[in-house]
């Protein structure tokens, strides 16, 4: 009855902020980070702009090519 | 040139032991499950048992529909 559901950030725009977060402390273009994950440089951008849907193994690529843990990418920051 | 490189999970192993691990520790069979996040119910038999490699949203549907957030179906635990 009460409002007990908090308002909570979407998975795909934890993992929009937190993959362009970690992509610019890391000095990498979205070009090269498509280049290491080996995914399109447009798709990049798509999930920085939270207008795509990854599969799992996407956002595992993207993790490794950035050298963090999936979960890194998919967390509640600040 | 040294194997720096650790053995990690995939994303899709930790994602399938978390999913059955919270899932039976809350007495929901894969059925029930199948019904809270409106999925079908052998598409989490097929999660557990690393055959899907499921998108982002379906994720956080099995989240919700456990009551958990969803950096818990993908954490490295134990």
């Amino acid at each position: 009855m009460s409002g007990r559901k908090v308002q909570r950030e979407s998975a795909r725009s934890r993992l929009a902020r937190n993959l362009r977060a970690i992509r610019t402390s890391q000095g990498i273009s979205q070009e090269e980070l498509g280049d290491l994950a080996q995914l399109h440089r447009t798709y990049i951008g798509f999930l920085e702009r939270l207008e795509r849907n990854p599969s799992l193994e996407n956002i595992e690529r993207l993790a490794d090519a950035l050298n963090v843990d999936i979960v890194d990418l998919l967390a509640v920051t600040r």
